[in-house]
């Protein structure tokens, strides 16, 4: 799931974009879509992956 | 800036969060609203944010 782009940016260019992500406040929301593509279907995973995305969910949703 | 929330995921939770951002296609977005937001007054910032936020800008639309 690694996106060449991302891996072109530096440390503090992903810091920055983490940072500006909860700024907006939509970290949640993004880590929504991302299940809802998956478990409709329409983005394959594995399960790993799958698994740690709802673990991140429940961890930002217990932030709200 | 540094969001409370941000600090207490750890760095496996702050990577999949930055790998979701690029696989949703939503990074360019959501650094446009931040510089929007900062553009339009409803978000103070320090000019530094704001030329790393350009710069980010121009470096993620160079990958487009």
């Amino acid at each position: 799931m690694i996106n060449g782009t991302l891996n072109r940016l530096t440390r503090d260019e992903q810091a920055l974009l983490l940072e500006v992500l909860f700024s907006q406040r939509y970290a949640l929301d993004l880590v929504s879509v991302e299940i809802a593509d998956i478990e409709n279907g329409s983005k394959p995973t594995d399960e790993l992956v799958y698994k740690r995305l709802i673990a991140l969910y429940d961890k930002l949703i217990d932030e709200i």
